[in-house]
This record gives C-alpha cells, structure tokens and sequence, in this order.
C-alpha cells in the first residue's frame, strides 16, 4: 500500500547528482524504470523530469522491510529514497549523466504503486499512436516528449522576454468572442443567459489586436489560443496557438527587423543556433519563378527555369497548347537523375498529374551522352539542343517540363521539385533557412464566388505605387504582406493594414462588398476607424508548427500537451460527449432529430 | 484626407524626448489631445502611450500647408510630427514629465482623422459605463486604463520569470475539454464533426494540471484562461484568467513558500512594495473565530468575542436559546462609537438581518459613563458587568453581539465588522495585508443533498493527522487546503492532493459515491492514478482581482481590455449573436421554439 511522503524533502532531481556529492546524504523520488536483482543486490534506476539515476539496496545493511519493499518494485511504481552517493560499484554507464555514481539507499518509501502500463516507459516506436494518445499521461513521460515540453517552454519564455524587452504588453484578448458571416469555421458558444444567440471561438485575436492600435496600445502580443472547426487535415488541430504580435507607426520593414531578432533570440537561447540576420527576401513573384512556391525551401537549388520564350517556335502541341492559352512552359534540372530508370520517371509523371498537370515531359541526358525523351519526336533538333541549353544540361542530367496555365505550372513543379529533393537526399537537414516571402497579390480571383476575395485579410495595406490600379486593374496589386519561411514551411505571416479611409473604402468595393455588407462583416472596427486610427502592422506565428521544427519532431501532435486526433475527439478524457438535456433546455437548444444528420 | 506615413519613422515615444535632446529633430507619433491657437502660434498636445508632449506650429516659419493641416487638428486626429526639440517658449507645465520642452514642428501629416468621440479621453469619471464599454477602444485610450494595462503586463511578466527561475515548465491544457455531470456551469461547444456532441470549456484546469504530475512534469505553470457560465455577480466575467501551478513531490510548506517569493517579487518588481514574508498564517478555525471569515482583512482589529461562556448563565431568551441549539453568542467592540444615535446603530441592525441574524444586541458605553443597552432588562447587573468586562468595554464604545448557531453568527459579525470598518474609516488603506488560511474542513454538509460534499475538491488531501475520523466522523476532518487573502479578499487558493488510493477511496465515500459515480465524473483521471502518481500540490489565482489590488481598481472590468457585463454580453461586439441555420444544421442542432424560453 502507497505510504505518505512526511517526513522526506527531496534534496535532489536526479541528474542534479553528481560526483561532487560522493558521500553526501540525498533524497531522490520519481519512477522506478527498471530494478534487475545481483545476488544480495538490487539496482533501480530511478527516473525524473531531468533524468536517470542508479538506486543500489544491499540486503546486508538495509533495514528487512525496506530492502523487502525495494524488492516488491516494478515499473512506474514512485518512490522516495534517501541514502548515501557512491562511486558505482558496477561498471560506469557511458550514456547516462549520473553514469559513475549511485545512491546506496538507507530509507525507502513506496509513494503509489502501479499496475503493469500498457505500454513501456521509453522512447521506441512501436506502440500504436491510438493507445499513446489513450494514455497520453504515460506518453508524456518519454524522455522525448519531455525534452518537447520544455523546449516549448523556453520558446516561449524567450519570445517573451524579447518582445517585452521591446516594448510589447502582453494583452489577453477574449475566447468569447463574435462569430462572423466570414466565420464559417467558428466554433459556436450557446449562451444561458441568451438562450438561442452564440458566441464565436476566435480563429485569431485579428480584429482585436487592431483594436488595440486604435487604443493607443502600440505595441501588443499575446500567446494566443486560436479555434478552427473544419475538416482536420493530418497535422492540424481544432485549437492551436499563436505567437501574435501587433505595432503601431511602422511599415514592412519594422515588423521584419523586429521579428528578424525574434527568430534569431529564440534559436540561440533555445538551441544555440546561430541565425544570419537579415534573412533572405524574395517577393511573392520570384519565389514562384523560382520555386514553384511561395513558401520555398531553398536548402536546395534545382530552381524552375521559363523556357516559353525557348520553346515558342515549337510545334509539340503540349508546349504550344499551354503558350497559346496565356500558360507558360517551365522546367525542372534534376542533376544526376539522368540514368534513372523507366519506373522511377513514370512515378514523377504520376505525382505530377495528382498536382493536375496532364502530364511531364522530360528529356534523359544520360552518362554515356545519349539523350531520351518524351517528345524529342515533335521537336527539332536545333529546338531541342536550345532547350537542353536553356536548362544548363549536362551528361546524368534529368530534365522534366511542365506545360499549362501559371497556377498549375508552379503548383507541379514546386511539389515536384520538393518530391525529388526529399526522396533523393538534396536537402541537408542541418540547416534552417529562414526567408521573408514578401509582395503579396492583394487578391485573389475566385471562380466560384465570381469575384476577387482578399488572400490575406480585407484589411491588408496595398502596395502604394500600385494603388493606381486598385479600381482599374484590382489583381494587379499587390499588398503589403509578409510570410516568414522556414525550410519551406509557412512559420508565420502577417501584414501592414490600411489605415486610411478612402483605400478601404477602395478595397471593400475592389471585393464587392456593399457599404452595409462591410458593417455586417466588421462594424465595430470600422466605427473604431472613424476616430482616429495609427497606421499599423503585425505578423503571427504558429507556434505549434514553429516549436515542430526546433523539436525535429513530424507532427504538431509531438508538441502538444494533450492533442486531438484528426476527428478533433481526444481518444483520453473522450471528448467531444453527450450532455444532459437540461442543460441544453437552459441554453434554448436541442439536438435535432438524426434524420436531419445522415451523412 | 489621411495621409501615408511613408518617408518618416518615428524616433521617439511622446515621453522619451527630454531637455536632454533640445537641439535634436526628432519624429513623434499620436493622438492629438489638444489644440489652442495663440496668436500666429498653433499648440498641440500631442498623446501617445508614454504620456504627452507639447508641438508648436510656428505660422511664420512654417510652410503654408503644413500650417493649414495644423490649423485643421482636432482631438483624436493621428498625427506625425517632425521637428526640432527646445525649452519651451511658454510657460513650463509643472504636471508633465515633459513640461519644459516642445517640439518646434517643421512638417506635418495626417495620418487619420477622427470624428468627434462619444466622450472626451481623459480620466475624469463622468461617463457612463455603457458608453464607455460600447467604444472600449476611446476608453481604453485613458491614461488610467493605459497604466492598468501596463500593470497587468507586468505582473504576468514578472510571474513567468519567477516561475521559469524556479523550474516551472509553461504548459497549454486544452480549452476545448470535456464537460462532466459535475460542470452544470461549464459552457458547451457543440462538435461539427460529432453532431450531438459537446466539448466543455474549462472552469479550471484542474484535471490536466493534475494528469501533468502524473506524466512527470514535476512543476507546471499556466496563465489560463477558465470560464464559468453563471449569473455574473457584481464583479465575475464570464471568461477569467487564472495563475494556475501545480508541484510534485512537495508539501503545504513548500507551496506556501514558493508562493509568497512570487507574490514577493511581483511586488517588488511592479509596484516597488516590500511584502513581508514569511506571511502571516491563520487556522480556518482561527480565522472564523477571530474574524467571521475565512478570508478575513487584518488591517484592522474589532475581532470578534466568544461570549457564550460568559452569557451562559442569563435568562436573555435569544442568547439561551441559541446557546441551548448548539450555537454561540459573540460580540465585536466597535470603539469609538458608543455615542451614535439610534438610527445609525438600527443600520447596523438592518445590515445583521441582510445575512441572517434575527436581530442584533447591543450595548452603548457613552463617553459620559451611560450605558444604553437593547437587553440591559433581561440581564442581572453583574451579568452585564460580566460582559462587559468580557468584551474589554471602555467609555466610548459601542458593543454588538450576535446569537444564533455557528455559521450564522461568523456571518453576520465578520461582514458587520467589515461595514463598520470601511464605514467609519478603521482600515489603512495603504496596507498589503497578505495572510495564508489553511486547515479548512475538508467537506461541508450540504442540507439540500444531504450528504457532505468537498469544500476545496474530491482530490484534496486530509490531513495525516485526522485520517482516523474520516470513516468516523468525516465533518470533523481538516484538509490540507490553503488561501492566500490580501485585505479580506482571496487571491488564491489550492491544496495538496490525495495520491493514495486507499485515501481516495475514503473520501469517495464520504461524498457518498459509488465507483461508478466516481468513474463518471473522474474516471480518467482515476484510471492515471493506477500507473504511478506522485504526491502532489498547486495554487491557482485569479489574475484579474490580482491586478485589481494591484491597480488600486474597485471593478475587475478595469483591468480586463476587452470585458463582459453583466449579462455576459459584450457592448462592444455585441456578442453573443445570432447565428445562420446552416451553420446549425452542421452541428446537428436547433434553436428551440420560444415557448421554452419563457421566464
């Protein structure tokens, strides 16, 4: 039976004991990771927060009920002991931080016993991500899931010691908030002492952090919890968090400096990694071009080349096709892929034609220097020879083509290129490139709805040389927004909003929003906007995705304390479940009948 | 028209420009406070979050326009000002950090203008608090409000580094949870993807913070957001902020003591107060004794008197009859106010009867040696000597004295004390009164369910040394519970929590649960308690009533940027609202007809 603890103060963690207290008295406690009995000898080893450390109960010199308690160990149990350091009478383990010492303990107590877990207590992968999850407070105690909390921990203990070195206040901006017309993926609050209205979960603090610029705040963040109800795609969860930041009196370039030192405080303090400020900038139409994205990852090169211009004499109707349509034709250099076999081409035609390509030309430029093709037939020589040298090929090159409309052009490529890159090991996993991803277009046509919708917000600053065309030529512009990228993941964005009246009321009709459908969508900040607003910027990072990559980690689930699964339940506390009819009878609601729920 | 603040960037906050750059130009930002026009001389006072600065438009020297802008400003108009510092011309302004200097502008822009706002910002309090709420962001602009925010930003900060020091990991715990037959004012969110199924927001994070114990955190912190949906008395919000930690491996000692360096530092750091420590600690019983409260304000005396013994011999049918039910008789030495009239003193009686008592006895002791007495008739002499004496009654002072069983006599005495005491002026309100009170019962007999019910929670500790009474007489059992009180309110408070079985066991009993009722309301947390649970400990605090003190603000609504009212509903935002039925349908419910809602 599990005793009490009175009586014994821990002196130590366990990794907090070192050689320098041989001979000292101590006091450890935590989890027994394993015992394994030695003659009159039995070894635990003892596991905390901080780490491992080696328990020796020797059966001549311990107290009968004790060393008859050590021996009725098993793992998980907790105890607490006392007992002298020592040098380890057995071998010295390399691996383990207190590998010379152990404890020879001289008082033991069982604080909880535990039943077999279902699963053992360290860091090997075999155990189904379903019955982690179950127990996620045993998953929890793995050395690598610990090791994520922490970091998690320090980054944001140093985000916030740099922001508010900077001037920033923390602001808490409410949960309960609106829910929006544009809202369509807020989570929905019933209220009791509203029965029949709702409050919206916020999908960010947007429309209140630029509330606090029109309050004077000038310089806000918050770690932000965020709510998103829709379909969970594999690496998202229904709540996840910002580091959201808001400044007033700045323009791209402030935000940038300011988040620039950010990064590089939190990679230093966090993982002692040295980050080269400023950062590489490319505007949103560059990175295309090169990339195919507008979240690069540039630890690798194998850019997009524009061979339109090349191949505009051609008769190959893929080619010519896509150039009469306003399309373009772009290739890819896959250095030494040259000799790759049939199979291996055809599996890049194939993931190219998921992106909806139609298809991928390519031309082999093998070692021995014969060269094969996919449309060399259509093609004249001199053609060909100038697209060989348009693309720099050389011998045990493999050169692949894309041919469509812009948007498919890029969208192929840039996820073929990462593709190639990734199964044939061109990016070097030491690094993390960091980029500023700048230009954005304003808008964005969208054919369902007929009409140019925002790509970032509706409050998003247009460009000032191109606010001459904001009625005349509106997808031309381009806006004031930012993304930073780390090795080609979207870390975080953001952009300088419109201050000035007569440009929103630019940008609303550039939408076609009606006066009234603004007011419906944001009244209270526009009202806010009529007395006196500063202009103003911000950026938020996911914090999730951001601590994914600092931990090495694949999912975002690894980074979170107590994650959902794709259905947004949590297979722990069982969450989302049933509730009592009268409370949904206080809240002025009811479920309705299944008929009205078949899928 | 606005302008772009494009070409200047601001060089100084309004408050940071001293005598120090007279000579300098220098580029400020803000509000325009004021504007007086002199002569060929324009004056602005220009706000931002630092404070104030003078601007000086100068007609002669100034361009054309830039005086005709200048001439346009009106309060509330965002402004950039470029110019050179010097002494000022006029006479110095004693008041302001920046008093003795001006900025002598050389170009102007507007950034914004703004319409003439609801109510002037300033902190004169003749607002009404709707009008204020509606446009929170004018209000908000309130150097009063202003410096409230600052504070609370400093307080977090403060407590984070503290936390971080002393080995706290900052943990997120889910806020979309799951509500149980405990939560009936947990606030529900239906699930898009489970239809018919709800997530409940937290009213604490009681149950995670307690699963990262058992997952080997060993000491976690959270500023955490908790929510309770209830009829908000005066003074509650909807959603609340706590500091939430919980300890492994420690006991009350060691949560008292790490909790009063925090609060130490807090202090410290933000307000520059020395806080005492070790703090004062009280027995709940004591507490109740002394005081009629277990959150009682020792900034002043007039503790209450036990009289029972000395009245138990009288014929006075209210103090026998209450004595012979099993309650007592005590009495509060209001000195200083044996001479108030009768209309005063019947207030007082008034004010007893509001929390239960059937009357009030009182003696007069008039600074001319009268005495004036409601039961002097039902008492012998030397019984009124008695009582007197008892009461340490002098010349002066006023004694009142209530009858009736326990809790209703510390009722009526500890809030008369406190209405007495604000009243007539006894407590110095420059006092930090921080107190512990610990030992509370660890149930309470509830008469509704007739059973007892756990006064901190299910999980807290008994002390070791009554766990003999728990099977036996489980009313007289203490707990290992602790509040902190700073001036008669409770910032916090937390226990240490059962982490034996056979214990929790007990005290499910005492609650009258079967297994299952346990299972149901706890069960996943009961199921971690059998793989190994350390001892644990933790403290919560409510930030706002924290930064309320702190603020010197009678309303938490003063501390929170974007509060609740009454009703729960947001002035601002209008929050809650309406939703469109689609977005109902998706979560498989519906509004229920109006006949329900009837009040």
């Amino acid at each position: 039976m599990a005793e009490s603890m009175a009586g014994l103060s821990r002196s130590h963690r366990c990794t907090e004991v070192s050689r320098e207290n041989i001979g000292e008295k101590v006091t450890v406690m935590g989890w027994v990771q394993k015992r394994r009995n030695l003659g009159s000898l039995i070894f635990v080893d003892l596991r905390d927060r901080s780490g491992l450390l080696q328990l020796v109960f020797d059966e001549d010199t311990l107290a009968d009920d004790d060393y008859e308690k050590a021996n009725s160990l098993r793992n998980e149990y907790v105890i607490a002991a006392e007992g002298e350091v020592q040098k380890r009478s057995a071998a010295i383990n390399e691996n383990l931080k207190t590998g010379d010492i152990e404890i020879k303990v001289t008082k033991l107590r069982i604080l909880s016993e535990s039943k077999t877990p279902p699963f053992p207590v360290d860091d090997q992968q075999t155990v189904k991500d379903e019955l982690r999850l179950k127990y996620r407070y045993l998953d929890l105690r793995r050395p690598n899931l610990q090791k994520n909390l922490l970091i998690r921990s320090q980054v944001t203990k140093t985000a916030r010691d740099f922001l508010a070195e900077e001037g920033f206040l923390e602001i808490e901006t409410p949960i309960l908030g609106k829910s929006t017309p544009e809202g369509a993926r807020d989570y929905l609050v019933p209220s009791r002492v509203h029965p029949g209205s709702f409050y919206g979960l916020p999908q960010s603090p947007q429309l209140f952090k630029q509330l606090l610029m029109c309050s004077g705040v000038d310089r806000y963040y918050q770690i932000a919890k965020c709510f998103r109800d829709e379909d969970l795609r594999a690496d998202r969860q229904p709540e996840f968090t910002q580091i959201d930041m808001e400044l007033s009196f700045v323009d791209v370039d402030d935000v940038i400096d300011v988040n620039e030192r950010l990064l590089k405080r939190v990679f230093k303090d966090v993982l002692n990694v040295d980050v080269q400020i400023p950062m590489k900038r490319l505007t949103y139409q560059e990175a295309m071009d090169r990339f195919g994205s507008d979240k690069p990852d540039t630890r690798f090169g194998m850019e997009l080349v524009n061979v339109s211009e090349t191949v505009s004499g051609c008769d190959f109707m893929v080619f010519k096709g896509a150039l009469e349509n306003g399309g373009s034709v772009r290739g890819l250099n896959a250095r030494g892929l040259g000799d790759l076999g049939r199979k291996k081409i055809d599996a890049f035609v194939d993931f190219a034609k998921e992106f909806g390509a139609k298809g991928l030309a390519y031309i082999q430029l093998k070692e021995d220097g014969s060269v094969k093709s996919s449309f060399a037939k259509f093609m004249k020589e001199e053609e060909m020879t100038a697209l060989i040298d348009a693309m720099e090929g050389k011998p045990g090159d493999l050169l692949l083509f894309a041919a469509d409309k812009d948007s498919v052009v890029y969208d192929v490529l840039g996820n073929l290129r990462l593709e190639i890159g990734k199964k044939y090991d061109m990016i070097d996993e030491s690094l993390y490139n960091f980029l500023w991803v700048t230009e954005f277009p304003l808008l964005e046509w969208n054919e369902e709805q007929n009409r140019y919708t925002a790509m970032h917000h509706p409050f998003t600053m247009p460009m000032e040389e191109d606010l001459e065309y904001i009625d005349t030529d509106p997808g031309k512009v381009r806006a004031k927004a930012y993304d930073i990228v780390l090795n080609g993941t979207e870390l975080g964005g953001g952009s300088v909003r419109i201050h000035r009246d007569d440009i929103q009321k630019a940008m609303f009709k550039s939408l076609g929003f009606t006066e009234e459908d603004a007011n419906e969508r944001f009244g209270f900040l526009l009202e806010a906007f009529q007395y006196g607003v500063p202009p103003h910027a911000g950026l938020a990072y996911g914090l999730d995705r951001l601590v994914m990559w600092m931990t090495g980690e694949d999912s975002i689930r690894d980074v979170i304390a107590f994650p959902k699964v794709k259905d947004a339940s949590c297979l722990m506390t069982q969450a989302p479940g049933g509730v009592v009819t009268v409370q949904l009878d206080e809240l002025g609601i009811e479920i309705k009948e299944n008929d009205t729920n078949e899928e």
